[in-house]
C-alpha cells in the first residue's frame, strides 16, 4: 500500500473525526450489530406500525403493477428527479397550500443531508472574484449535520437565542427566541451568502414562530439572499408539529423536504423546493457527483403524493404518536430528575422527536457526558456539536443534551434514569 | 426571488452544463417520459428476464421475512456501510478470489459516480502545501461521468492510446492500447496522485490485459500512488467481460464494484475496495455530505452475497445476454454501414454493453450528428465527451459515438440504420 496516501485540503476538511460521523456511527451500529444499547442517540424515526403497514402495502402493491417493481429498480431517472413525481408533487403544493410553482422548482436529492452539502457549497464559500460569502444561522444550536458540510473553512456565522421560560422557571420548560439584533448586525458585518433555520429544530425540538419567520424572510428579502429553511420535521409533510405553525414559502425561500421522518429513511430522498435557477443546479450537481437519485422512495410515494393522501399521515399517524412519545419522555424526565435531585431544563417540545435538555449545574462538558453515558450502554448526543459558527465562550453550550425519545419505551425510560444518575454525580 | 444569486466558485464548476448531466437528462427522459426515443444513449442496464425474476423473488422473500422490509426502509445504517452486508463482501473476495481484506477494507457510496467524485478530490487537487496534484488517465477515451468531478480545475491529464486492428484493418475492429511510454513521460512531468481506468471500459468495451493492469499497477507502486481501478462491469459481478481477464487487486489498489449493471441502477449502490484509510475516508465523507446510503441494494444482495450466488448470475445470466446482444447489434452494424458506404469501424466488444464506432470519414463533430439523431428519435452520445485531459488536437475524437446496445433490440436495429443513413449524409 501507498506508504503516506495524502489528503488534499478538501479531503482533510470532508473526513475530520465530524460530530455527524460519530453521530451516524454509534446510530448505524445499535441499529445493526449492538441492539443492547439504549438508544436516545441518532435521529433514526419510530417504527410507526400504522406507517409501516401502509408503506409494506405500497411495495406489495407495486409488486403486483405490471412492471413498476422492475423499472422502479432497473431504470436509472434524470438526474433532478423522477418526472411524474415531481410534477405530482408541484401540483400538492399548489393545491393544497397555495404555492405558485411548478415541477421546475423542484429537484430530488439523495436525502436532505446531500441537499444542504450542495446548497450551502453553491451559494456560499469561495467565489471566483476572491469573496468569501458565508452562512448566517439565526439561530443556534441548529442542526449538528451542517456543521462540517463547508468545503470551504469557517462556513458558518451565527448567533445566540433569548432564552424565555414561557410557564414560569418553575416549570423546567424553556425556549429559545431568534436575537433579532444579533441577527441584524451579523447581516451587517459579515458577506452572508444566505439565512438557514430547522423548523421543528433539530436538536430541540423548536417551532419558530409565524411572526418570527416572516420576519427573518423580510430580512432576506432586504438583503436579496435566499432563506433557507429545512423542513424535515415540518409541515405539509410529515408534520412532526405539536403546536400550531403555517407552512411557508416565498420566492427568496429554499424549503427542504424529506421522506425520511415520513418512515423512509432507508431510501434516502429528499425534495427541494427552490428558485428554478436553484432547482435545476441540484440536478447538475446530482450528475456529476452522483448520477442520479434512488428511486424506491419516489415510487413508494408516488400514490400518496397523487392522490394527496400524504398530507394525512402526520395528521392521522406520525403527530399523536410522536406527541405522546414526548408526553411520557417529559414525565420521565421529570420523575428521574427531580429524585435525582439534579436542576434540569427542558426546551419546549413543539416537534420533531427530540428534547434537548438543559442541565444548568453540569461540573464536566455533555461530552464527557456522553462517553459515561455510552459505557452504561446509553447513547446520547453530546450537545457542544450544535454550537458552530458562534464567538466568544458561552458555558451554556456544554451543559445540553439531544434526546431522541421516538425509539423503544421502555429503553427510553431506563436511558433516562441513567441519565439522570450520571448528571447527579456529575453536577 | 433574489435578483442575482451568484454561485460560489465550486458551484459554478458543479453546475456547468456536463456531459454526464446531458447524457442522464437524455436517458431519464426517455425511461420515463419518452417511450418513442430509440434509446442507444445512456448506461441503463437491459431488463434482463431472469435477473429481474431474481429481483422480484427476493424483494418477496424479504417481505415474508418479519421485520426485514421495516428495518430495511425504517433505519440508518453507519456510513460506511450496512456491517453484515461489508463482512459478507470481504469473505466472499477473500474467499472466492483468494484477496487479503476485511471489512475495514470496505465502504458503501451511493453509486459509483459518487465514490469517483469522493475519490478524485480526496485525493487529487489542491492541497494545504500549495500543491495541486492530478488524475492520471493512462488511457483517453476514458468516461464521461469522471470528467467534471474536479471541484478544482484541469483535475486530469490523459494518454493517447496505441490504435491496432487484431484481425487486420479490414475486419473493421480496432482496438486500443495503453502507451505505456507516454504514461510514464506524464508520471514524470506532472504530480499525479493516482491512476484510475476503467475496466471494461466505459465508454469503449475495451478490456485493459491482465499484462498492462500488471504493468500499470508496478508503475503505481513505484510512484507510491494508487492505481483506481473502475469495476462497474467487472469482475467477480457483474463479470460483463467477453475475454479473458483476471480481477487484479493489490494493496496500492482502489476498486470500485457496483450493483447498477447486475440490474439494480435504481438502488445506487457501489462498493469501495480499498486501503483502510481510503475506506475509513468513504465514510467519513459520506456522514457528511449523504449522512447515510441507501439500504435497499445492499439488503436485496445480502443473501446472493453471502450464499456466493451473486458470482453465478454474470456467469450463467448476464454476460451470455449482452454478448448475444452485442454480436447482433455488430452484425446489424456491419449490415447498415456497409450498405451505406460509410467507412467504419468497432472497437473490439470485449465487455460492458455499450460498441465504440468509428467514422473516419466523417465531416461533422458527432455533438452535431448527435442533434441530428436526436430529431430522427436516436439517441447516442457523442464521442467527443471522454477525450478529457488530453493535449493538442485530435481529430479522432471528433469521430466517435458511444452506442448502448442493451436495449430493445428493434429500436437499436432501427437506431443503427438511422444512424448509418446519417453517417453517410455527413461524410
Amino acid at each position: 500500500m501507498p506508504s503516506s496516501l495524502p489528503f488534499s485540503a478538501m479531503g482533510h476538511k470532508l473526513t475530520a473525526r465530524s460530530g455527524i460521523l460519530e453521530l451516524m456511527d454509534d446510530l448505524g451500529r445499535a441499529m445493526t450489530i449492538e441492539p443492547d444499547m439504549r438508544m436516545l442517540g441518532g435521529g433514526n424515526p419510530a417504527h410507526v406500525p400504522a406507517m409501516q403497514q401502509i408503506i409494506r402495502e405500497r411495495m406489495v402493491q407495486m409488486l403486483g403493477e405490471g412492471d413498476a417493481f422492475e423499472r422502479m429498480i432497473g431504470n436509472y431517472d434524470p438526474p433532478q428527479g423522477n418526472p411524474r413525481f415531481l410534477k405530482a408533487m408541484a401540483v400538492l403544493l399548489q393545491r393544497s397550500l397555495g404555492w405558485n410553482l411548478g415541477p421546475e422548482n423542484l429537484a430530488i436529492t439523495c436525502g436532505g443531508q446531500t441537499a444542504f452539502f450542495y446548497l450551502f457549497n453553491l451559494l456560499a464559500g469561495k467565489f471566483s472574484d476572491g469573496r468569501r460569502r458565508k452562512v448566517l444561522l439565526p439561530l443556534a444550536p441548529e442542526y449538528i449535520g451542517y456543521a462540517d458540510q463547508g468545503i470551504d473553512a469557517d462556513l458558518f456565522v451565527a448567533c445566540r437565542p433569548h432564552i424565555t421560560w414561557p410557564k414560569g422557571e418553575a416549570a423546567n420548560e424553556f425556549k429559545y427566541g431568534i436575537d433579532f439584533e444579533a441577527v441584524e448586525a451579523a447581516l451587517k458585518k459579515e458577506d452572508i451568502a444566505l439565512m438557514a433555520v430547522s423548523r421543528p429544530t433539530n436538536p430541540t425540538g423548536n417551532v419558530h414562530t409565524d411572526a418570527e419567520i416572516e420576519r427573518l424572510s423580510v430580512l432576506a428579502e432586504e438583503h436579496d439572499i435566499p432563506l433557507i429553511i429545512d423542513n424535515a420535521y415540518g409541515a405539509p409533510f410529515p408534520n412532526v408539529i405539536f403546536t400550531e405553525a403555517k407552512p411557508f414559502h416565498a420566492p427568496h425561500v429554499i424549503l427542504t423536504m424529506s421522506l425520511s421522518k415520513l418512515g423512509l429513511p432507508g431510501t434516502r430522498t429528499a425534495i427541494v423546493v427552490a428558485p428554478e435557477k436553484i432547482a435545476s443546479a441540484m440536478g447538475a450537481m446530482t450528475a456529476i457527483a452522483g448520477l442520479a437519485n434512488g428511486n424506491v422512495g419516489q415510487q413508494l410515494a408516488l400514490p400518496w403524493v397523487e392522490s394527496g393522501q400524504i398530507l394525512e399521515f402526520g395528521q392521522q399517524i406520525l403527530r399523536p404518536y410522536y406527541a405522546e412519545r414526548s408526553a411520557h419522555a417529559q414525565a420521565w424526565t421529570r420523575e428521574f430528575f427531580t429524585a435525582a435531585g439534579v436542576h434540569w431544563a427542558l426546551h419546549a417540545s413543539e416537534g420533531a422527536f427530540f428534547h434537548w435538555l438543559w442541565l444548568p449545574d453540569l461540573k464536566i462538558p455533555t461530552r464527557e457526558l456522553y462517553e459515561r453515558l455510552k459505557k452504561r450502554k446509553v447513547l446520547v448526543v453530546p450537545g457542544e456539536y450544535f454550537f458552530f459558527g458562534l464567538e466568544g465562550d458561552w458555558p451554556h453550550s456544554r451543559q445540553c443534551l439531544r434526546l431522541n425519545y421516538s425509539g423503544n419505551a421502555d429503553a427510553v425510560r431506563e436511558g433516562l434514569k441513567i441519565i439522570a444518575e450520571e448528571a447527579a454525580k456529575a453536577s
